[in-house]
């Protein structure tokens, strides 16, 4: 009954027996064999165009490279204010930009609401140095909160990107649980729809450790290969990333993992419906619950040996939950067990 | 004939096995992780102290982060000319540490002369701010000229360091390699020789990612979870590099390996011995071998499917290098075989 | 009739006339002159302790060296959210600190609640990287609308700053001002209430450019030097600063003007009372006002020859503005002279 | 007898009295005063084209800035290894520029040899990341050793940066001494040289802190203006730089100035010859002096009250100097009177 997180998972045993068949022989380092290649290449393909592809150790270092990359001076990145770049990376996203700032959006349920957007960018007079500048915006695809946004949700955030002549990056920690949710092709939910800069990251959804930066325009990536370096994130055998995504792409085994974890998500919030002592906080688009539980409740389930976190209700739901009741949050991933999904909530 | 870099070669059997058997199952992440503790555990067995040790991405941030965890305005870190952070990392150390310069001290085979070491050292004033201030030494062992410092050298280096009040960092990205050279043990060849920071690197001898940085003195790492989370190293599934490393100590295979790389270096440098047409720098002791070869020569070798590299000679050796010849550098690894060698010289 | 910015006035005479007496002769430059030291000298009489004094070029700089000196990875500077360090450095701050972050704390009529600035702080978990860490608290005296924290409330917020073990640091841009309008000591209002560094500025209130930071813990500002001249602040003939601050102390000189342009705001609070048009926002303490005007009449002040800026309101004040009304900032300074401040009332 | 740096010299009367001048009314603030758009002006009349001219603090801010504004990751500065950015800045160019290195070129008498230079910028191989990328090129008119480029230097150094497309600085600290000593126009001696950026340093020369970066193509500083800020460089009453800059242009007084302190220099020089106990190291071109005295003699000097500094002679000088002989630095400035001269000459 393992609910803390997605990356409490380890890897999935195509990944693992991926990393086994590449051990042997010699390869070139630094990007350059034949494997990380032919990955680039899948990466082209999956995206319906050339794109430029960069792999990093850890989903921070993507979205902090990300943003390193369009840098500038007193900059500001709009995104939500549950943003994991806002809320879980160390300031990372300002350190590798020089001190660019999260700039909190507000918007329901994880996601930035337009409007608000439009207006807090709309507060920087160009040219007026006292109060920097708009540097970039970044949404979160699937969010913190477990949402997705909709094709149309996104092309409300890139217009605005295009009018301001903002760069617009998306951080898919959760990339393919929010493409299956959406039932969409990883074109439709990036490019296609104006993002010009995704962090694709796989270690969620059954790697080992496998995150990229991908840029949707080459052009923009000149110079990337130099930063990243600089970024102490370039790998050197980059073979052992490789290997986990030719698994990872390979019959479609990473649609089927965020399927089966959004799956297991939704078993768990039908089961949820019945109860008296717990209900959703809101509708959940992919591997993420967010509940609303009595305490104690929640206490004696973590003592049954449950494991999944207290969680800060956004400012706009804390009204809604009880004196006696905690928000609590529950993360299902390609290894969580029907049956785990079916203990928690008999136990429950 | 694969003798371009250690890191051409993939991972050990026994390494790519235990990602397998690590792969099932849920664990805490961020380093939390059972197996995350014992691997530790090992650590400090190793060097016969408690030590407190961090996992990160890449030799390059071992280091960076080592200067950066020392870090002073206007610092210049004293290293070896031809020493990887001066000359291979895209200034990431530099990064890193705010702008601290790698300060190049010179030596012959790739070793600073104490000597000269001291003299740089001894140009600063403390007080004078305009030329900014000492803030560590670092050496590499082995070293990138593939020789190893005794330890009365390394000593000899601490004493300085000690003299100064000076952190001394080592970059281990060969380190096993250097250990077996000398028939010693992790403790002597580190803090007993007046080491306070060690980049142990694995990668390089059979792992795929396997980097720490390992503070001796436990009291110094205060603050730094938090400085290698601000730099995006901190992994999620950490397991999966405490899982290589469980099985890199398992019986002693990282020394296995290491003896196996410097044998098959000696191997070649045994069998150059004889040739006319090609002859050895100097005296290697680890697993890189400097080769001097007649130009026409060395090509043929790589049309025949030999790879390495041409390498700029270091500056006081450059005279004894004819003008058809280069500089060639040749790498061994665990997974060297006897007939690669052998094939080679035969070539030759 | 010029309210626009106490930094729209120049220097005073007797201060000009110090840099006319000052230019003369030869003198040790880069601080160590000995009109520096005397000035440094008048620093520590003016504290009633030993202090160490620091002259940089901008008030940005005193600030964001201030937050420099006392740098974490990951670390948050509580500061109120209308605070020049959040709103008008153009993230300097974030820049000289490493990517540090100004966590802003609401609070009406610009200082900080002392309750709301608890429970920022007490958000974070010690040892949680994630979300990085508390790193300082800064408040701005006077306040950037005008108010004045009171020494209990300056108390107030360093009794949770030390709570914590955070450096309390105040923005003193307008330090005199504050001062005279609290009629109290340079001493009783900073270290003996708890305050730990302060930017003290003198630029605004009749110098030319003459900003320094202090530390009241000398020990505090071992290494400050190489960290002042690495941010490019250490000018060579330092003369020129302490000539104007010799000035500026002489005979309370400071004071006097600092008395001055609070009087003249306080003439034209007093002349508003009286208005059917326009009316105080809230009451000033300090040297600026912001007050509700009549949009068209303020455009008609304008246009009469009043230099004056329109201002966002504060987020509570916002509902008190009628439609057509606008909120404007006005500025006095020790150059501002009791008829423009009657000729503004006329012709308002 | 001050000999020790031009920057011990105050500020000329006619600078002095402009402040005094300047020091009344109202005037607009960040650079937008009408007095600060004269002082533009003049700037561009001077250079004979539009330029972009930007006050900083200091001239260490005037050479960093100008390396942050053509930053690359991994970037290398080619500069003489005496250069001032390279031995005392303490590292704010690298700090500025985001671990830029410091590259040292050696050359006779402080300039660079452009053999020398084309060969260090040749060892690098684009897109080989891991030694980073050429980035700039800078050259010191003066330079550290007193001597000028002529015209044909800078341009031999200008079609190397031009091939490889480096950005050409000047490091103009002591620029009007070199155009004074070249008998050229400030416009033959930058950008119709192919110099893009220049550090023009009045404060050395008669002005208390009067420093401006200049780009000679305007579009090279767009955005330049939220980096100055952002770097804390942006004065407020910015007129007190406009006003010394006015005084300093004003019929020439700074061509003035410069011609008394290089003729001071050469006045200095004539003495020296016909001394038994004291020659020049190498014939200076400007307002230094580097001369080989004895010991005992200087010491001697120094008690009589003579103020210069020891200095370190250049490898290539090292030879040339006695056992017991020290290499001293001697500077004139506008300050400097033909008496304090002659009662040198004579203590000698």
């Amino acid at each position: 009954m393992i609910f803390s997180s997605d990356n409490w998972a380890g890897a999935h045993p195509r990944i693992a027996e991926s990393l086994v068949k590449a051990a042997g022989g010699f390869a070139a380092a630094y990007g350059t064999s034949d494997l990380d290649k032919k990955v680039e290449g899948l990466f082209s393909e999956l995206f319906e165009r050339e794109v430029a592809v960069f792999f990093v150790g850890t989903g921070t270092a993507a979205n902090s490279l990300a943003f390193a990359s369009v840098s500038k001076p007193g900059g500001h990145v709009f995104c939500h204010r549950e943003a994991h770049v806002n809320a879980d990376e160390c300031n990372a996203p300002e350190f590798f930009s020089l001190g660019a700032r999260m700039a909190a959006v507000d918007g329901a349920f994880g996601k930035m609401d337009a409007g608000k957007l439009a207006a807090e960018i709309g507060r920087f007079t160009p040219g007026v140095v006292h109060s920097g500048q708009p540097m970039a915006i970044t949404l979160t695809q699937a969010t913190e909160a477990g949402t997705v946004y909709t094709l149309t949700e996104i092309e409300a955030v890139s217009t605005i990107a295009r009018r301001h002549r903002l760069p617009l990056h998306m951080d898919g920690a959760r990339f393919a649980n929010a493409l299956v949710a959406l039932d969409t092709t990883p074109a439709e939910m990036t490019w296609k729809r104006g993002v010009d800069i995704l962090s694709f990251g796989a270690t969620k959804n059954g790697c080992w450790c496998a995150e990229a930066l991908v840029f949707f325009d080459p052009a923009m990536a000149e110079g990337f290969p130099y930063l990243r370096k600089r970024s102490a994130q370039l790998f050197s055998k980059t073979r052992f990333v490789s290997a986990q995504l030719e698994a990872y792409f390979e019959g479609g085994l990473w649609l089927d993992m965020a399927r089966h974890a959004n799956a297991m998500a939704a078993r768990l919030a039908e089961g949820l419906k019945g109860s008296n002592s717990a209900r959703l906080g809101w509708a959940a688009d992919a591997n993420e619950l967010f509940v609303i539980i009595e305490r104690s409740r929640a206490k004696a389930l973590m003592d049954q040996g449950a494991v999944f976190y207290d969680w800060h209700p956004p400012r706009d739901m804390a009204h809604e939950i009880g004196p006696d009741e905690g928000m609590y949050r529950l993360v299902t991933s390609f290894a969580t067990q029907p049956d785990d999904v079916d203990r928690f909530l008999s136990a429950l």
